[in-house]
């Protein structure tokens, strides 16, 4: 029965019964966390074989003979470039393999357009620069905009992609200087730009003439399922548009291999690649080509990788289902919450009755399982509506994750009673 | 003979005669470099076994149980940085443990004055800044500076340290707000810090509150014989003045393990550890575990990193002597060169004859042996008395630096016979 139909005695009846299955729950001691899209130990051991794929003799060569041991190669050995390349439908020369962490790549950037700029005057130099922020979206991105003082413009996230029509109002005012996206499964919702709003975001035309998109491919090849979304290549729709230089690219095999052991890619046009590579010539010698190798020896080629991606997805449907299993079981029908269903990434995102997520987050919390803090997907850490909730699925277990789904549903519906029984008495 | 006690037709003899040995140099097509501290192959052959140190079962697992191959853990595992503590004298909460390069861990910290400022107003909201530059120096230094746009002021490297009379006077000036400094083993002269020098060093009272010594101890294990320099700890003479927030001391496996993927790290007091991991939260969600893990499980502890480092001294001490031993019988009493004769380090520094390092650089490039540029050494790569040569030797092996270091030698006498006999005529 929906909620708003409810009679204040039903909902009372409702909140008792609720009440009980919930202190239930708390008096099982659970520790279980939903709060980071991190993988579970599984996951790490499917990769292990990688890690000796350099150790035996000449084993440490790149294919031009390069000694992978010793300094140099600022931008990646041919080979990882050109299996990132191929990840990300670019050329290989428009490739800079990064260290171990793309959120470091996408820092190192806005830094450098803080200080030199992007092909114009230092951003620290402009006066007050702005981002647009698609929200619900990734918190670290906005801890990034919040670290450079870049004032943050939030946009609704709409089932295809961001508010293009409020965008493209926005970038009129020329200290509208970017914004970041996820634009496959995004964080948290785990929506696919469409084509269509691809191609709108490659053929914008901001007043800012150094206006950058900070393309986020996280989760590229990171499906789940047997009907996978699509990304259009945004470099070949803004190449029609001769705006390739506003777009830096950037993925990592974190989720591919190993979160604290990966490598990194960032992919941009000519340009940009100059002008970062300016940069990193000043900042190191050259990332750990090693673990370049391990990747390349390991994964071999792009089908490679993506054999090895289905095995990720065996161990992650489980945990998806087993979530969306009980929201549908719980909380359909009851006018209290919406969710989606991703064919991809690594979240799932959870819209609770208006002004109860950071209630839900507290009775989780209490109850020993815990969930990205409430408003972390928007903007200086403020959901408007208080409604917004991101599960992380992939770290516990199937059976901790019933568990874990129930007492979140069972959360979310408590909330939803007291908000609605305050409205009535 | 000394070249000034010489006739012009004596000087006319010498050329002669040099031109011809260096022609015959010339004709051998040598292909040498000896342009930067570059370990050699057989230095990284060592330390092989280390990469396949977390393969086995749990194996990646951290002392405390933590699974290094996933995110989390910002500043290092804990028995990583517990092992730099040691290498570096300070407690294991001082440490910070980076990616594979110190370089770039010294280039962050400055992207961070700018933007942040050292507890201050952003460098770059206050105008001009200025670093103090003792040189000849490690040119990398120079070149962050340069990036970021700090004026570099030069003051000259004595026997024992940068000269601290002038320093103590510059920095009167507030605009004046550090220095990068290589204290042990210096780069390129191979000069220890006295502790005298280390003392005033860390006593200093700049005008600048803000003011910050890049203290990186780069070669603070990197002895080749058995008469090592030893370096007083900066931060308890700084202690004692309370000016343990002055100084950001740096290192890296780079030339311990392999300089393509070696660790580094940083250690600085809790004031500027805060800052910097402030900083960090936001770039990354951790440096590779993995390669911290291999780290200490190959070395074990200090005495097992110093027994190690013998392996390398034996390596390195035989080319040391090689062009030591050429300079002495080929440069020695003819007043055009002065050396050192370093304990430690990965450079041999030689000044040539005044207004004559950039023809010695020619004359060797022309025969096949690549040097570090002439004035690289000097910021702006603008060495004034056009004297100071680096010289690399831990790269090409004996045979191959014995043929280099004569080749170098007869090119600065050639130079030298150029310079005089214009003089003369």
């Amino acid at each position: 029965m929906n909620y708003s139909e409810m009679s204040s005695e039903q909902l009372l009846r409702e909140k008792e019964e609720l009440q009980k299955r919930y202190d239930e729950f708390k008096s099982q001691g659970l520790s279980l966390d939903m709060s980071r899209g991190k993988p579970s130990p599984k996951q790490l051991d499917i990769t292990m074989d990688m890690l000796d794929s350099v150790k035996f003799e000449e084993a440490y060569k790149a294919e031009n003979g390069f000694d992978c041991r010793n300094y140099g190669v600022l931008d990646g050995i041919e080979e990882c470039k050109k299996l990132f390349a191929d990840l990300l439908e670019v050329d290989t020369k428009n490739i800079i393999v990064g260290g171990n962490s793309s959120l470091n790549m996408m820092f190192d950037y806005i830094a450098q357009c803080m200080v030199n700029g992007a092909g114009s005057t230092p951003w620290l130099q402009q006066g007050n620069v702005k981002f647009i922020c698609p929200a619900p979206g990734y918190d670290r991105h906005f801890g990034v905009l919040d670290f450079f003082g870049i004032e943050m413009i939030t946009v609704d996230m709409l089932a295809d992609g961001p508010d293009m029509d409020k965008i493209e109002e926005l970038i009129k005012d020329s200290s509208v200087k970017g914004m970041f996206v996820v634009p496959k499964y995004s964080n948290p919702e785990g929506i696919t730009f469409s084509d269509e709003c691809v191609r709108r975001i490659a053929s914008m035309k901001p007043a800012a003439e150094d206006f950058r998109v900070i393309w986020d491919n996280a989760y590229c090849v990171h499906d789940i399922n047997d009907t996978p979304d699509k990304l259009l290549n945004v470099f070949e729709a803004a190449k029609k548009c001769g705006n390739e230089d506003m777009f830096i690219e950037v993925t990592s095999t974190s989720k591919i291999s190993f979160p604290g052991a990966g490598v990194a890619a960032l992919a941009a046009s000519d340009n940009n690649i100059n002008a970062i590579k300016k940069r990193m010539t000043i900042q190191t010698i050259g990332n750990d080509k090693l673990n370049q190798l391990r990747h390349v020896r390991y994964f071999k080629n792009l089908d490679g990788l993506k054999n090895h991606m289905k095995k990720h997805a065996e161990l992650l449907k489980p945990k998806f289902e087993a979530v969306l299993r009980c929201f549908a079981s719980e909380l359909e029908g009851k006018g209290i919450a919406e969710w989606k269903n991703p064919n991809g990434g690594y979240f799932i995102s959870l819209n609770a009755l208006e002004g109860t997520a950071k209630r839900v987050g507290e009775l989780c919390k209490e109850a020993g399982v815990v969930l990205t803090p409430p408003g972390a997907t928007y903007p200086y850490g403020k959901d408007p509506k208080d409604s917004n909730i991101r599960i992380a699925p992939s770290f516990p277990s199937v059976e901790e994750l019933e568990k874990a789904a129930e007492l979140l549903a069972i959360s979310v519906r408590l909330a939803a009673c007291e908000k609605l029984l305050k409205k009535v008495m």
